[in-house]
């Protein structure tokens, strides 16, 4: 598929583009700074020895590709969001988006929309297919492309077509996935990351993560 | 300790009951129903093999008790409240109830107050140390005393002291537990169980459940 990762200029971007190009897909990479994306793109273009990666501004990174994956902070979300909003009509949009309390990062604040991607969903209009994927996933090793990732990803959506393109997305970067249910249910796996970020800080590790038993 | 399981007649109520009893502790099995408690108590001795758990009203439970654990369904947790509230005052009140949403019960609904735990809180004032625990821990096994339950307890609070005391039960009842920060994170810990109640139903188990990883 041709995928665009909006603000994949970031860690948890970049690795999951890197990824999804190690896999065939052709990615595209989305920043505010047209330029910067395609410094990036080049970057791993010489870290996979294949040139399946570009750069473009957000906009037009969601214009030329298939599935949108938005992985900015919680601080640029809507911004992005409306910028590309009529690029992204009829598409599926993939929000990695996690709501940081500003106040401590690891207390759980559920945003005024009910959740991140409910917001997302707010602002594109039903006309855009929002499914919700990776926030738990700690860019720590990503880039990383022989590293077992030990998370699973918890996937959230309310169009089950979209959810299952998603969920071989996840596969294909080598990430278990699970169908966690309907976009209702994204409030609690975007709020698990604060929790995971708490067990980190706590336990001076850099990338808990969790995995589902007895299934 | 001196542990009070109110609504404890229950399947996940009489399981802790019994791990409990197990590793010591005398126990006070609580319900509307003092009769239904006692009766309860006394299956509960016979597979133990030992005479420490009772059966009592959920107040008088909660009045003997030095910590009291609310395993209720949320249908029944504001009232049951508001019975105890006198009995728990100066105590820890762990709080296991899951706010299950009754037009379908794979679809998260965060309560009005927060959370349940958050609920109990503000029903029971800061003359108690509301923590929650167990949320995600399946019935299903709880009775086999020496089945080895796959899934991590995260345990939400903002009394670290309350907090250890029920880390300590965690692992007392054969489980690991994580301290996943203050009362506010519990929305998410309670927001799991749906998730994990869609698997079981997509999955076709019962049992399924979380395990930390990484840290």
């Amino acid at each position: 598929m041709r995928i665009a990762v909006l603000g994949g200029t970031g860690k948890e971007g970049s690795g999951l583009a890197l990824r999804w190009a190690h896999a065939g897909h052709e990615v595209i990479i989305g920043s505010r700074d047209a330029e910067k994306a395609r410094r990036v793109a080049e970057e791993l273009n010489l870290a996979l020895g294949a040139g399946r990666i570009r750069g473009a501004d957000n906009a037009g990174a969601a214009r030329d590709a298939e599935i949108v994956v938005l992985t900015v902070p919680y601080a640029a979300h809507k911004d992005t969001l409306a910028n590309v909003k009529d690029a992204v009509q009829g598409k599926v949009l993939v929000d990695v988006t996690v709501p940081i309390n500003p106040d401590d990062f690891t207390r759980v604040a559920v945003p005024p929309g009910g959740s991140a991607s409910k917001e997302a969903q707010a602002i594109l209009g039903q006309g855009v297919k929002v499914v919700t994927a990776f926030q738990n996933i700690s860019a720590t090793h990503l880039k990383k492309l022989d590293a077992v990732i030990d998370c699973d990803v918890l996937v959230c959506g309310d169009d089950d077509a979209a959810k299952r393109i998603v969920m071989q997305l996840v596969a294909d970067a080598g990430m278990k996935a699970w169908d966690a249910g309907p976009l209702d249910n994204a409030v609690v796996v975007e709020g698990l990351t604060p929790i995971l970020l708490g067990i980190n800080k706590r336990h001076k590790v850099k990338g808990a993560g969790i995995r589902i038993t007895g299934a």
